[in-house]
Parts: C-alpha cells; sequence; structure tokens
C-alpha cells in the first residue's frame, strides 16, 4: 500500500458513522511510550534516531499489531505529502514540519497509527468514528502489551511512564474526541461549555490540535492532566460523564433552535448548500463553514438529500493538502480555492446522482 | 380597471426590453404645469384643491390622451396600495404621505401616470423601458398639446412655464433614465462615474428618487436644470452624449472584469442566483443586490437559465408592498421576508419550467 492510495477517499474514521456520530465525529486514543536507556527525541542524535526507528520499527513487524501497514520514512516524503497526513491526522503538525530521522506506520485503514520520534520515541494513536473510547482504549492496551513484549518501556512504579513533556508522565494516555457543536456556537452558548469543559480540566483545541481555531464549528476535547488517574479512570469520566453532558447540551441547543428559529437556521442550511453547491471559488475556511451548517441540517432532517458520510468526506477532502493531491500539482490558494469548488460542486451533484439517502 | 389588476404583474415600462437594455432600465420624462390663476398646490385650500383634481380631470377626458385608464383618488387607498404605486414609480413617495386632496390617473399599461395635485398642479409622466428618451419625449409633448386645448397652463414668454420648485422652472421637464451599473460598482469606478455625471449637471439617484441608496446597483440618473436650455437640447443632450458614455464606461468595466476576473465575478453570480434559490428568508435589500448580479450573469451571458424578464419583474414584486398585496396582509418585516423568500424560489423555479431562454 503507498501514500497515494489513501488520498482519494476518506479515512474510515470519517467514512464510518460511529455511535452518537449526530454530535461525535471520533474519539482518539494516544499513548506515549520511551524505550528505556535513550535520550528524549529532541536530546538524541540522528544516529539514536536511526537506532530507535529501527528497533521500534522491527518491534512493530514481529508483534503482529497491524498488518496492513504503510511504513513512511518523513525524509521520503514532500511538505505536501506530509501535510496530507496532518490533514488525516495521521501525524501531528510539528512532526510534519521537523526535519529529524523519523517514520510513521500506519495501517491500511488509517485507524492505527504509530509515530516514531515525535516527541516520545513512540506515540501510539487509535483513531475511531463516533463515541467508541472505551472500544479504543481496549484495543490500544492489546496493542501497548504487544509491543511490550518486543520493547524495553521507560517506566518507574513511582510516576509510571515516562515522556518529555511532564503532562504525559504517568499513564502516558491521552483521549479525545472531536465535537461538532454548530448548536452551541449559533445559540451563542459555545463560550460557557468551554469554560465548564476547562473546569473539569479538560483541554479544548479547534480540529487541528493545538492553536488552530475551530473552524467549522469542530472542538477536539482531550484530558489535560494523566497522572494522578488510573487510565480506566480517565477513559471512563470521559465516557460516563464528560462527552455526555456536551452532547446533551448541544443537541438541547439544535432543538431549541429549530424550535424557536426554524426558518433563521433552515436559512442559513440552505445557503450553504446551495452556495457551496455553486461557487467558482471557495477558501477551505469557507468551506469548513458551509459543511458545519450541510451537516446539521442532515442531522436536523432539514436536508434530505446529501448523504452524511459525502459531507464527512468533504471535511477531509476540501483542505489544502488533498485538493492539492487530488490535483496532482501544487496549487496557489486561488487555484485552490477554484480546484476545490469543482470538487465541492462534483461530489455534491454525484451523491444525488446516486440517490443515497441518509440512514 | 382597478388597482388589484396590476399588483400581480410587470409594469410594462419593466417587462419589456427596451433599446440598451443591458444597461438602461427604463426612461422617463416628466413634465410639471400649473393651472393659471391658481396658487400652487402647497398654498391651496382643500376647495381649490378639489377644483384642480375636477378641472384636470375633465381635461384628461375631453383630451382623449389616455384611453383604458384608472383613476386613483388617493384619500380612497390605503398606506399599502399607495406604497404600492411609489413602487411601480407611478407616484412620489411625498405625494403617497401627503393627505391633501389629489387623485392619480395612470394608462392600463402604465406608461403614462398623471398626478394632480403634487408638488405642482399637474405632474405628466411617461416611463419606457430602455433608451427612449426621443420616443417618449415626442409623446409627451403630443399630451402636452392635447391637454393645453382644455387647460389655462401658467406660462410667461420669459420664464417659460411656471413651477413650485425654482428648479422646474422653463420647460417643466426633467428627464431621467434608471441605469444598471453592477460593472462600474464591482470595479470601484463607480464613484468617478458619479463625480463626473455631477460635472455635467445631473442628478444622481437611487432607485426610489432622492434620499434613496443605489440598491441593487441602480442608479437614477436627471437632468438639473430645466431653465436656459430648449426641452429638445435636454433630450438630445441625454440621449447623444451623457447616456452613450455611461453605458460606454459600465459596458467597459463589465468587459474587463470579465476578462480579469472571470471567476471572481461568476462566483458572486453563481451564488447569488443559488442563494436567491434556496433562501428561507431574504430581505428587501438583500433581494435586489442578489438580482443584480444575477442579471449581471444573464447580461453576460454566465448565467443562461434565467429569463431576464423574470428578474426584472422581480425587481418590482420582492418590494414591501408588492409582497404584502401579493399576500393580501400586512406582514411584518420577518413575515415579509418570508413570503419574498417563498415567492422567490417560486417564480425562479417557475422560470426553468418554462423553458424560456434570454433572446
Amino acid at each position: 500500500m503507498k501514500l497515494n492510495d489513501i488520498t482519494r477517499r476518506a479515512a474510515s474514521w470519517l467514512s464510518d458513522s460511529g455511535p452518537k456520530h449526530d454530535v461525535v465525529i471520533s474519539s482518539r486514543v494516544r499513548l506515549a511510550r520511551n524505550l528505556l536507556g535513550m535520550p528524549f527525541p529532541g536530546r538524541c542524535t540522528e544516529d539514536q534516531r536511526r537506532n530507535i526507528c529501527h528497533t521500534v520499527t522491527e518491534a512493530i513487524k514481529k508483534s503482529g499489531i497491524c498488518d496492513d501497514q504503510i511504513t513512511l520514512n518523513m525524509a521520503d516524503y514532500s511538505r505536501l505529502d506530509r501535510e496530507l497526513l496532518v490533514e488525516r491526522h495521521l501525524i501531528s503538525r510539528q512532526y510534519a514540519q521537523d526535519e529529524h530521522t523519523r517514520s510513521v506506520i500506519v495501517s491500511g485503514d488509517e485507524k492505527l497509527s504509530l509515530m516514531i520520534n515525535e516527541e516520545d520515541h513512540l506515540r501510539i494513536q487509535l483513531l475511531y468514528s463516533g463515541l467508541r473510547l472505551k472500544q479504543a482504549f481496549e484495543e490500544i492496551n492489546n496493542i501497548d502489551d504487544s509491543l511490550a513484549r518486543h520493547l524495553d518501556y521507560a517506566f518507574t512504579p513511582e510516576y509510571g511512564y515516562l515522556t518529555a513533556c511532564p503532562t504525559n508522565v504517568g499513564t502516558g494516555l491521552r483521549v479525545s474526541v472531536m465535537l461538532h457543536l454548530p448548536g452551541l456556537k449559533l445559540s451563542g452558548e459555545i463560550e460557557r461549555a468551554m469554560r465548564a469543559s476547562r473546569d473539569m480540566k479538560l483541554a479544548i483545541r479547534g480540529i487541528y490540535g493545538e492553536g488552530t481555531e475551530a473552524l467549522g464549528d469542530f472542538y477536539q476535547i482531550s484530558n489535560q492532566l494523566t497522572l494522578g488517574k488510573t487510565e480506566e479512570q480517565i477513559v471512563n469520566d470521559f465516557t460516563n460523564m464528560f462527552i455526555p453532558a456536551i452532547l446533551d447540551y448541544e443537541r438541547k441547543a439544535r432543538q431549541q433552535l429549530i424550535e424557536k428559529n426554524r426558518l433563521e437556521i433552515e436559512d442559513r442550511m440552505f445557503r450553504a448548500l446551495a452556495v457551496t453547491k455553486s461557487s467558482k471559488l471557495m477558501s477551505s475556511d469557507e468551506t469548513l463553514d458551509r459543511l458545519s451548517m450541510i451537516r446539521l441540517g442532515i442531522n436536523l432532517n432539514c436536508i434530505n438529500d446529501i448523504n452524511l458520510d459525502t459531507v464527512n468526506e468533504l471535511y477531509l477532502l476540501s483542505r489544502p493538502a488533498h485538493i492539492q493531491k487530488l490535483h496532482n500539482a501544487e496549487l496557489a490558494p486561488r487555484e485552490r480555492d477554484e480546484v476545490r469548488s469543482n470538487m465541492l460542486r462534483d461530489r455534491l451533484a454525484e451523491n444525488r446522482k446516486t440517490g443515497k439517502k441518509n440512514p
């Protein structure tokens, strides 16, 4: 399998519709692991980094955790290819921009990715559609166990897993969900929800992690601390407490909007759909905003002739690197806006033709 | 014929497409006339105003200038009905809001309207689609001559026709054209064009005359002075000099836009059409802006499946009083926005179904 194979379709965590998918786009669990007796990547020599890549890659092969895999040696890939992986949430932006020896191993369905020599020696990530943190947590535990048979992790009974950044020390686990919160945004309650989340020690970020804006009403919510809590506690708190609370809040906001301001809200949805189907130039940020309204329209049963999967797919395919990969060329922003508009029009027209309906 | 008969269709000056209709919507000539030995309406008693109404109405009947006519005694009509007549350019806004005895006589095709007891005893207006000032001027001259046989006008050899406002003294003629200038607006050259027009002693106003904004890129251009120029000079200057210059300027601006910024301009046109076909709430001002872009799209052959007549018609039918008359009820602004959206969607869908094409 090659990188190009994954460019032209949606990642499974986006194209499958998991539980609570009206609000929860995806669930992500990530483990930070480091090898015993090696400096953290930031302090490694290139030789050491090569060693780590080799050791971890071999361990992954032996462990059999990932059959249909693709190993991407970052040095072999262009800036655009790496940006594509960022857009698909397979690697972090920092990792893409780094210049040190590093490689990432991705499963064919893109649910699993293993970054070698990011901030830690190994970052294991599992990404699922919908709210499936428990399932993801169980699976990543198995993966972690399998790898541990072939790798010596840096671990102390007192602190747990040692990591480059103190916030990851302990379980090394980060749990996050990507939420679509247009209801809270439109009703003006998003700020209050974000303050409440911060009070619960949750980190809230935009769609592409730290420092990115909440484009298209997407919010990524994750745990801030891993020390002093068991992994099960973290996952349970998320699954049983935090997320249901926000989910409920968002669904109520949507219901209120449709009951009290149906016309205003329908107006926005139908305009968003019409414009996305008709524009000749559309920026990626505008696209996310328009898709957000279309997605809301589908979830509120106002828009019935567009498939939710199509919209989810377009979130990804409309991003700048994807647009350029689809077009097989580096493009200036205005050219991207043109190619993007054409793509959006085609895909939304196709969606109609196939007559796919929402389930 | 009754007022209601004219509500549901476009005025002929809008639905016919006259010469140079890509830029010139309509041509208007107006004569201000007063009766000898009577104070101007602003200084009349109600008795005198009634006398004037009677005298002028009788003269119109005897003159035979208008067969299929409708006489509207303003006092019999509601605020909404009067507003409708303003939107159709049959009476002035001041005249609609006035409370004195007054009546207007309108021809069945709405080309001719005769306002009694506006600022002057009699205002005769002829309205044609496209650039047809000469034809309109010849016709209004004939009308004026016919009426003069039955009315004694206030006239002095030194000043010409006497009028309530000194700017009308002389010929009493005002010549104006309504221009659609989206090219100059989009290219940012409209201010320069307006300054140039003012230098030529032309008055530039919005779509509904003095003090109204240039909604939908419509501009009404008229002569400012009537004293010291013959009527023929005024009409000739307009037809042979002023209007061709602006027309040329606007057409060049459009051509430049389409040559240098085709995508940007198409983007705006197609978005405007898509939004107009899909909105659930649309204000009358937004409607004019959207229709302006659609009209430009049709004239530049970018939009081929919408009929120009339909768009012209919608300019009128989407105005607040028309919306309420169509709906047979007084409506609050938000209700109007809803009815307007539905009407726009229906009419644009109908236009497609009938398969009417632009000539």
